[in-house]
């Protein structure tokens, strides 16, 4: 009996959203659609420069925690938050959400990490993230019951960021595996699989990652080609599953031989990307550890990342399950 | 020569807006479409029971002053926080949307204060406030040069909750009067008036506050009466000008023998009313200030206060300066 659907692994960080025009980025070397990790001393800068803002609770991998919860999915969620306000609010978020969060504050500084997030008329969303907190994640903070508890594991690409949370990763990894569960993990953005390209591909060819979630930039940049097909056709073979977000066209999802075409959900005015490819994981997650058809499982994150990018911020208001006995998927 | 167009004095709060269906409030003892003055206690304990939700800078005063800045307008602000990471918030908000933002953090507890709202399917929204570091604005917090150089000082009546505000207010309508300045305020909440109609009635009647906002529900309440019209003709005989709101219904402004109807802004959908008369203020202000006449005035206030409650949030995303060049009134 599992405990869980999913346990979502990764940088508890809380958002700073604001408008912003691209000359803004451009005269702030921010580049653009990617993380672009930070300092201190340049989120100082940064905030000084940043227009008015909200705020609300994001991080990658605890978006889709709390998109599997709103499916009405069992989701749990290690992340590093510090005893201050915004550690609060990010703990009660993901709490009020029904995802089941644990981990343990850290004490004294640095404070919780934040992401300031300029989103641009297109749309577009461009993160400049203060890690803080995050940078304490580390094996101590493997809860063993959740890690052999939950159907899949599913960790963020970012978490090579910081220091230790690798090794929580492969703890958790083994964990899982040993209880017979698998295990996902997004490749979460094109600098940061530059940056750690050799590990990634370690990861899936040695069968530490089982299902893989990407965008077409990012497993381009993964095996070094300008072409979609071949970046494809390598991760195919590179992992048990893979599920490919392409934007406007889509996804694709492969498994062995088997190619799945899915369709975006047609949307009305894209307002903020941020958090769609978090969504798309977690519509498919949730259909996958429901046990339902890949083609359902990609409808469903298509169904998710749609709603998500038609508001500001990075979690969808609606709840996820309405919408998708709405849509006549559940 | 003014040294600002608009000095607004309020509460400093942020707000944790999430949504919730009016059985919640019923559940939780909290009347709805009005300002809950709550305790620690009881904000955790709403805290616990509420939704995920997202943080914005509020305030009643605090989103007039945004909302002039936002005109163009020089607008300044007097409000507590303490120094912590809701209070950076809450300053880095105010200050860049251009608002001149000076008082001092509070060292030490209490916290920031913060406003749960719970927004019903309707638009409507529950607020719930805990004053936090508000109780301690005083006297000590008025800069002189702002209070004599700002064309029209602003306050909420809120400020009559926490126990030293009232005399700040005092101080700085008596150097705005000497400085040959106007004062206004707004009556902030019919529950707020039932606590301090004597009071209100007084400042208007001493000629301490000369321009007057408030919405119907207020006037009647300050007027003891079910009747809008004898309430309007009591106002019209106790300031010297007023401007009262009637949610779709436009607005009235009276003074001496003139009145003069708005219409309200023609809008797609209600999703929030938060920080519909805070706006509405910062439009009629802004074009006060500017010495336009008092229809262009009121246009302006229907202009901002329709835009703001089309979106979650007290204060409008769009450039209202925009939006009123667009609409033909600037």
């Amino acid at each position: 009996m599992s405990q869980y659907d999913v346990l979502c692994i990764g940088n508890a960080i809380v958002d700073i959203i604001a408008q912003a025009d691209d000359a803004f980025l451009v005269e702030n070397g921010i580049i653009k659609a990617a993380m672009n990790l930070i300092d201190a001393d340049r989120a100082n800068l940064l905030y000084e420069r940043m227009g008015p803002a909200i705020e609300a609770s994001g991080g990658s991998a605890g978006n889709t925690a709390a998109g599997i919860a709103s499916f009405g999915g069992r989701a749990a969620y290690f992340g590093k938050v510090a005893r201050d306000q915004l550690g609060e609010i990010y703990a009660h978020d993901i709490r009020a959400q029904g995802v089941a969060f644990d981990t343990l504050p850290l004490e004294g500084p640095p404070p919780t990490a934040r992401s300031m997030i300029f989103v641009t008329p297109d749309g577009e969303r461009s993160m400049n993230t203060y890690l803080g907190a995050c940078v304490e994640l580390g094996p101590e903070d493997v809860e063993e019951d959740k890690a052999r508890g939950a159907l899949v594991t599913y960790f963020e690409g970012y978490l090579w960021d910081p220091p230790r949370a690798k090794e929580a990763i492969r703890l958790t990894a083994r964990l899982a595996h040993e209880a017979g569960r698998e295990v996902s993990m997004t490749l979460s953005d094109s600098f940061c699989v530059d940056r750690y390209r050799d590990e990634f591909l370690d990861l899936m060819r040695s069968g530490t990652v089982d299902i893989v979630f990407a965008n077409s930039h990012e497993i381009k940049a993964l095996y070094q080609t300008s072409s979609f097909e071949t970046a494809l056709e390598a991760i195919r073979k590179d992992c048990k599953l893979a599920a490919v977000t392409r934007s406007e066209k889509g996804s694709v999802i492969v498994r062995g031989d088997e190619t799945i075409m899915i369709e975006p959900l047609a949307i009305d005015e894209l307002v903020d990307t941020t958090g769609a490819g978090d969504l798309y994981a977690a519509g498919f997650l949730y259909g996958y550890t429901a046990g339902f058809d890949l083609k359902r499982c990609g409808d469903l994150g298509s169904l998710a990342a749609g709603l998500v990018i038609q508001q500001i911020g990075p979690r969808p208001r609606q709840n996820l399950r309405e919408e998708a006995v709405k849509a006549g998927l559940l």
